[in-house]
């Protein structure tokens, strides 16, 4: 029901509100055009905030763990038990994303949606739907049932977010074994051979590689997703992060609040999304461009352009977070700076101008 | 003097600080390497301050205004007086680089190295040396002893702000025409046809943009500067503030500070301070990949890879000063997270990887 409703209240971006803030961006004391990508993003979040003049006030990191039956099958040169022991290190302060959104002021929600421990983590949010998913290879991860659980648990997470007072999130992600099932969904969903979907993850060598193509094939071919339906996709060949990942970027276009995506595993949630609510990726903010091979095959799939290239491939929502200081310049240039009548500045000659 | 005790000075990076950087950084919750650039520039930024933790806790911006006598011959659809009138925007809050160097907690300082007006501004730097540069189709841009001054008054100003605390330094420029002279220094220094070094600035048409090739053309024949001397191609072709920002470069690398470069305009004067001083290459951090035809080729001559891809093209320092965020955090996760000792998390099977 959760998820129907959020799909049914994913509304199209506010027209009137871009054409306003397309011409305040024009009028301000610089070249038209010249502050790139930042001023695209301030007219894209005035779309979805409804409003000339978007803010990011109060910014959030949703960080979902899950762990993946497929490890068993050699896919990762992590050992299981770190999905459980870096929940600790997230919520103490000492993960790569906790430093990194400190510094950039955002909330840290941390999510076990499905890790394989029986054990609670203080701080962590409960939202487990079971530990672990079923060994791809040989079956699906989840049940259907299970998939819309996850996604609905992202929604209420994000939702939750949202009425706290959240203007704008990222995505990151825990999960040892993650970006085998990441991969799987990019094959299936843009019909692609799982060679060319495939990476090396952790640097893994190529016997671990030959391994994660040969699982990515045996998922699909044992569960023969379909598709069209990115609940299917996600049940049969994707992780429980991963649907809850995808369920906190219908959550928040529902509420009209925009997500920045983090890399590889982050850009899988938001394939599943999309394939079950083509009017997401309009409120969709893309980062970094991984390291990992296939996600730039992934972001061009969705139609996205990254910003930041560090060769970065953690996850974590590593790369979201620092994309929020190019959100957050959007903003503020938009509102901060003077138009060319206010500043008393001289006019270009537009005339030889392209 | 002062230009030759800078030079004399700049020395090499500590390899005993960026071994036991690379070290540490090797020694964090996460698969080695997965954060990317920014373990690279937490490495590079150890070498220069000789420290195994860097750190970038006061941060300026040096923006040099000037103006250029090439824009009689119409190469740019600015009026020249926007160079002055922007100085006031500066200083009041209200440029791009003033809300964004504001956002990044970083200061910013204001230099008239060159503008060709009489009048000073309020809480701008005056360190004129002459009221714009010649018309560089028809002879020089300045004296060598003027670009020396110059490049002193920039040396001067870095040096300033190093001993009020700065740790970190960013270069931006401001200067109606000075897209051409730095297209001409990089068709001279990288030895390329000026056809490929000048592109659109403000996104001139066809007509101005001949005019700029013509120009350059002009202006390495008329003035014939020498490529193995840096000073001699900045006199002859260059310009003022771009003078001063390759001397706030070789500042900072006299006293062991990073600079993070922005767009084509302070690209050309890394070309400057490089072709001056080899070792100045260490001590420089890339930001943004501007949309400006050339940026690219300047960046690749002094071996540099931007992290930023926004299509901006505005100068003033706005692309550099949105990496100081990236140095920041290079700098906090080398700092604040976690080894895997520390946090008891199982470490990764190192003989399955590359």
């Amino acid at each position: 029901m959760l998820l129907e409703q959020t799909i049914q209240s994913i509304g199209k971006l506010d027209e009137k509100s871009m054409e306003a803030a397309r011409k305040r961006v024009d009028s301000l004391i610089k070249p038209p055009g010249s502050l790139g990508r930042l001023e695209e993003i301030g007219v894209q979040l005035a779309g979805i905030q409804g409003k000339k003049l978007p803010d990011c006030d109060k910014k959030t990191v949703i960080l979902m763990a899950g762990d993946h039956g497929v490890v068993s099958e050699g896919v990762s040169v992590a050992p299981q038990e770190i999905t459980f022991q870096m929940l600790s290190a997230f919520t103490g302060g000492v993960a790569g994303i906790s430093v990194l959104s400190k510094m950039a002021g955002a909330g840290l929600v941390v999510v076990d949606v499905g890790v394989a421990s029986e054990l609670d983590t203080p701080g962590v949010l409960n939202r487990k739907v079971r530990g672990g998913t079923g060994n791809i290879t040989t079956g699906p991860a989840m049940s259907r049932e299970e998939a819309v659980q996850a996604l609905e648990a992202g929604i209420s997470v994000a939702v939750d977010e949202i009425k706290r007072g959240s203007r704008l999130l990222a995505t990151g992600d825990m999960g040892i074994g993650n970006t085998t099932p990441s991969s799987a969904i990019l094959a299936v969903l843009a019909g692609i051979p799982a060679e060319d979907a495939t990476g090396r993850g952790t640097m893994v060598n190529d016997a671990v590689l030959n391994r994660k193509v040969w699982a990515v094939n045996e998922a699909i071919r044992i569960n023969n997703p379909d598709p069209k339906d990115g609940i299917d996709v996600v049940a049969k060949v994707g992780g429980l992060e991963i649907a809850g990942l995808a369920g906190v970027i219908l959550g928040a276009a529902s509420r009209k609040i925009a997500v920045i995506l983090d890399g590889f595993i982050s850009t899988a949630a938001a394939m599943i999304a999309c394939s079950i609510s083509q009017e997401a990726i309009n409120y969709l903010i893309p980062s970094h461009i991984s390291g990992e091979q296939g996600h730039h095959l992934m972001l061009e799939h969705l139609g996205l352009v990254p910003m930041l290239h560090l060769g970065m491939r953690l996850g974590e929502g590593t790369g979201a977070v620092l994309a929020m200081n190019l959100v957050e310049a959007a903003c503020r240039t938009m509102a901060e700076m003077a138009s060319f009548e206010q500043a008393g500045v001289s006019e270009l000659e537009e005339d030889k101008m392209l």
